[in-house]
């Protein structure tokens, strides 16, 4: 069902990498919401070509961008507010990429340049993507910025390594630029940690369908989708939560608050 | 702006006093977006007649109940679906008193029954309005339940007092039953930490203009008020956040995740 | 090995049933440390004896008390300043009682009258100690006053019902005095959140056993022990930690920070 | 007063830039104390040769190393076990540096360059000198690492900058690195976060004396000093916290749990 939530509002999205992503699912609904939007995606991803469908269907300009480079950002808003005619409302940060991970580096083995890369590639562009915006007085007053974050932020999960430390980054960027740019603009910034999801990058996480499977009978209303995500952002997105800011918002069917579900219980005493 | 974001959904809301109440806006924004749904409030708060206005203007039942009243409560839940044909959607519970607080007991010379008995109308009485749905299955499959709560069930506020305790047990009991309710029957149940607000209840706590103007300033958004309170309850009522649960969720213009403001820096600065 | 770390400090420690119990060790290690204390307890409680063992054993009076009566608590300051010689450093607070667990009563099926019960005796009895404490100026400049709590205060788990509220409430309190009697005379309160422990009173609990294992393999350092927990709150009561207070300080192996542990991998991956 | 705490246990400690330093106050404490170690520190820091009076009053061994140099790591590991006479039982992590504080970059204004520097210096290399340590298994079983961190973690403190994602991170280090070290050989991993204490780093931010202040009129126990910090973490390397790990523990006079204090309500009131 759609509501008009972001009617007439101008939006830049990023991370749509295919159909099971996030990022696409809330290109999808901002989309049935009446916002207007451009979509960005590294460009190795984005020879992919699977974001131009997307594009299509949402009336969205496509634009290349590597949210390590600074350039390619100034770039990405100029060509945005160009092509949606006006500042940015809402910005979706769903980025991130771990060689350590894909690699299969452990913890205790990991490789420190990769490490730094993971933190550019993952955090660090989110602090960018601000700044280059509050430098061009890219984003309207009273905007809203959302990045995608997992618990692994306060939790310890062994196979997620340095992606941990690039997720605790990103939320405290959410609090250091909320505060700034609450107060120079209004602009409102939270992160959503959300459950497990099935996207080419989850999955890529070696035991991942365990602890899919763990998250979801831990939680009481199971995980959450990403069809469900994408509803959650765009109320954040929407004028209805504009004093939610520097928040990390857990979107997980209360994994984050459950000490132990019956499931599990039943599950230590079989043994 | 309305989206008909509660188009259809049956509800209960508790604690509108006055045009000043959030519960009151919430009454008003629930309507907006096409809810129908009943008013409580304690037989004392309710002779001051003024919930009838507001009653009339929403097309909503007026059912007294006292909220530490199981038999009230099972009246209340009756007539509610009575009134509104079918089971309830989504509830609100917005109810807090202290006697403590009111006849100025500082913390450390607090009357024990008072204090029992700000625990019982404060907080009690949520676990109270759920055990009595869930017996009598009053809650629909996905509803949705909201608490109002503050901040200082976190951190220390030299005159709330025994609230403090009231509010740390009303998020702990959305916790609790936030998993039993939602593995049962899917309800989510969430408290909303806001600003200091200035309803009949805040500006009655003693320093409240004090701590006010300081949340005000500490806040990069300011002080989230009353309005902007109910725009968020109706989105965590709506269906757009159907996996968000036994979450406490700032509602507080960013106040919670501030160390230091640049106006309290220039305020110590100035000594 | 014992460090003479409490040398010459006066104490009182309650909740020692048995040489099961947390305080039993803490009163033991207390007394190796250099410390002279009185034991209270529950006249029910008492009854059984055992008390008498360990007070033997440690020099140590014993003073019947129901930490609910302000009368008890007043007698209890008073009779333990005569038998020390002067006003107290530490005070242990290790008091829980839930007649819904006990009873084996369901989240949705509490019996209220028994849920304030378990409110009084386990979390309003902290406050009591520290009023009547504050009044008759009972704690010296600079003490220290820890109770001991559980995770149930942040994350639910099934079989805990009203406990989690007490537990919550507790830790709220010790914010909340901490404040008052820090401001006041420099005494600290913290709460120590401890690994599921093997006493009388944990291993009441339904299902213990599993959450229990679950724990200890959710650990990477495995459960904390009673032993370990004393060891720990002798470093909370010495002159090392006069700047900690009102925090509640996990003593759990590191459960409450991990999301999930290569044994329970394993165990989702065996499915 | 001394205990001997930590008598027999070989210790390294890093960041003892002169008398002022936190990191000076602990390796005093832990010469009192009973432990032998040695000290380490960047080159460029150690020219300036404080560190070589502390060292004589200690019977340390001076070992200049890059923190995030992995060849220094490995020389200092080995160099520090060859002095000491066996594997090493704890570790102080007291590094920090970010040249966007020194320059006055604003937080709109970071030169990436120095970010990813901050990154390195002041967290990376916490789990360098873990990583480095866990393959030379230079680390005795049952260890203490505590690095020390700062609220901006959690908080905005609006000329912080870059220095809040780098203590993020090192607290998120602490909490993966916990795991892994703890189930590798249970060595315990945590961060202190102190009150602003009048280091020479901590002074070299601009609205130091201000945040100072507030801080200090915030805690019911006043700021905590280094001597106080030193006692602390004495605690943490002590045997008597052995369960204690993944933990970011503040030491801070109480003013992590402070919404308000009487002092500030004051301050308000004036205007």
């Amino acid at each position: 069902m759609a509501y008009q939530l972001l009617k007439g509002k101008r939006g830049i999205i990023s991370g749509a990498l295919n159909e099971d992503s996030i990022a696409w699912k809330i290109a999808e609904r901002a989309h049935e919401e009446g916002a207007t939007f451009t979509l960005t995606n590294a460009p190795l991803a984005m020879r992919m070509g699977e974001i131009n469908h997307l594009a299509e269907k949402c009336g969205a300009k496509v634009i290349g961008a590597d949210a390590t480079s600074i350039e390619d950002l100034e770039k990405l808003y100029d060509e945005s507010i160009e092509f949606l005619g006006g500042p940015i409302d809402f910005v979706l940060h769903s980025i991130g990429m771990s060689t350590n991970i894909r690699k299969g580096r452990e913890y205790g083995d990991l490789n420190y340049e990769w490490f730094l890369k993971s933190l550019d590639v993952s955090a660090l562009s989110f602090h960018k993507m601000l700044q280059v915006a509050q430098k061009k007085d890219a984003i309207a007053q009273g905007g809203s910025v959302v990045a995608l974050s997992y618990i692994a932020a306060q939790r310890s999960f062994p196979d997620y390594t340095d992606m941990a430390q690039a997720k605790a980054m990103l939320e405290s960027i959410a609090r250091s630029y909320g505060y700034h740019y609450g107060k120079a603009k209004g602009v409102r910034i939270n992160t959503v940690s959300q459950s497990p999801t099935k996207t080419t990058a989850g999955t890529g996480i070696s035991g991942f369908n365990a602890f899919y499977e763990y998250a979801n009978q831990m939680s009481p209303l199971g995980n959450a989708t990403a069809d469900e995500c994408a509803d959650y952002v765009i109320t954040l997105f929407s004028d209805l939560t504009r004093k939610v800011t520097m928040q990390n918002l857990f979107h997980d069917g209360g994994f984050s608050c459950v000490g132990i579900s019956e499931e599990i219980v039943e599950k230590m005493e079989k043994q």
